[in-house]
């Protein structure tokens, strides 16, 4: 039995009900832990207890977080639940795959679920590993929160009965926590913009999301990630000392 | 594509409104005919079509029948969705294997859903071939009529695939030649001789081996070189200027 259990991690939820629902279908297939970022309208919300028939338990420990990355700070694999994006270049994967993954994968894992309405916004989609997309019905594609939840629950679940740890699969090292990940990239940014690099500010954006995407593919482990630290730290260090001198 | 979609059969159910889940669940994943067996409250039923969030056309061609023998009298294989009976002797398969007997199935093929609180009754169940259960956390069972139909539904898609939205299994771009890879390592491998970072000089060798892995590891595209290109030549300037000046 895989005890590799993905955290659910709801991004902005608007309505308690469908935390609520969300929980019931997470419990249904064994997984228990659930992070919610600024949820709409505060937490704990008592629209969701009703709504979750009998999953308080994943209610009571759910934890609030202020932002995305926070939620996933421990987590070294993480997927973005969403259509498929033209604007980023993100692998994508079909549930059966990222459950694969995370059958093998070593570290913590997370599931990322945007907001009822509009889904996740790029910034959030760009802290995953991967995309994961159901398919679904091109002429219909209807699928409400709890509704994809429960999906990608299950598919996790089919797998969790048996030996499913693919030694293909795994890196050598297992991925570093994303909170590693975001400390490089947050160093690297910092010199970068002292060195003058986001130029012109329209374009930032669009650069950061660049280099946030090409330091996230790697699936750097601790190590590497230390080594890349390393890297940075000395080729940014002209620019350190010239901030500290002004 | 097999088209050998299930016919969703619905036992006495009790709301509109679960009606319209179950069509919105169906259409998902491309299922579109839906028998209903003395619908509790007649048929139409307004409460269905706003739930059903524009799978009306299920709705519309949903055929009503007064008992589950006359409904499925054209299937030749007929699947009770429900928990295990201990009170019948029957054949109990898990969804996977439901959906591939489907897909090998010649003749046309039917599921059974019971009404909402209680489920199908035996004498009901006894109509079919076999069970299908799906495989629930045994001490959290808690699946509603919308959510089995689509359960089963997906499992059924999985094996159908080709008409559905897959997603890509690779990375949208090609992994870039070798020979851009070594540009790009070194020119940081120079700027970092000059910021002293191989030092000391026994473990030269070492380190640059652990950058070359580093930088390999991601199988970046040409775009995604060139953009990490940028980005040491950016953070490199300074060394570059100092070479010159001596």
């Amino acid at each position: 039995m895989s005890d590799n259990k993905p955290v659910i991690v709801l991004v902005n939820p608007q309505l308690g009900q469908n935390i609520g629902k969300a929980a019931r279908a997470m419990l249904n297939f064994g997984l228990t832990e659930m992070r919610l970022v600024a949820p709409r309208d505060g937490w704990p919300n008592p629209e969701a207890g009703p709504a979750a028939s009998g999953a308080d338990m994943v209610l009571d420990q759910a934890k609030v977080y202020d932002s995305t990355a926070e939620a996933l700070a421990d987590c070294s694999l993480v997927y973005a639940s969403t259509v498929r994006r033209r604007d980023l270049v993100m692998p994508v994967v079909a549930p059966e795959e990222m459950a694969r993954e995370i059958h093998a994968n070593e570290g913590r894992t997370a599931i990322l679920f945007g907001p009822e309405r509009s889904g996740l916004e790029g910034s959030d989609v760009q802290l995953a590993t991967k995309i994961v997309t159901v398919p679904i019905n091109p002429e219909f594609g209807s699928l409400n929160l709890a509704q994809a939840v429960i999906l990608l629950a299950y598919e996790w679940s089919r797998g969790a009965g048996e030996d499913l740890v693919q030694p293909t699969m795994k890196d050598a090292e297992p991925r570093a926590p994303m909170g590693e990940l975001n400390a490089l990239i947050d160093h690297l940014d910092g010199a970068l913009d002292k060195a003058g690099y986001f130029f012109p500010p329209e374009r930032a954006e669009a650069t950061r999301t660049t280099i946030r995407t090409l330091l996230t593919k790697p699936g750097w482990s601790s190590r590497e990630i230390s080594a890349m630290f390393g890297i940075v730290k000395t080729l940014a260090a002209p620019y350190d000392r010239s901030s500290k001198e002004r």
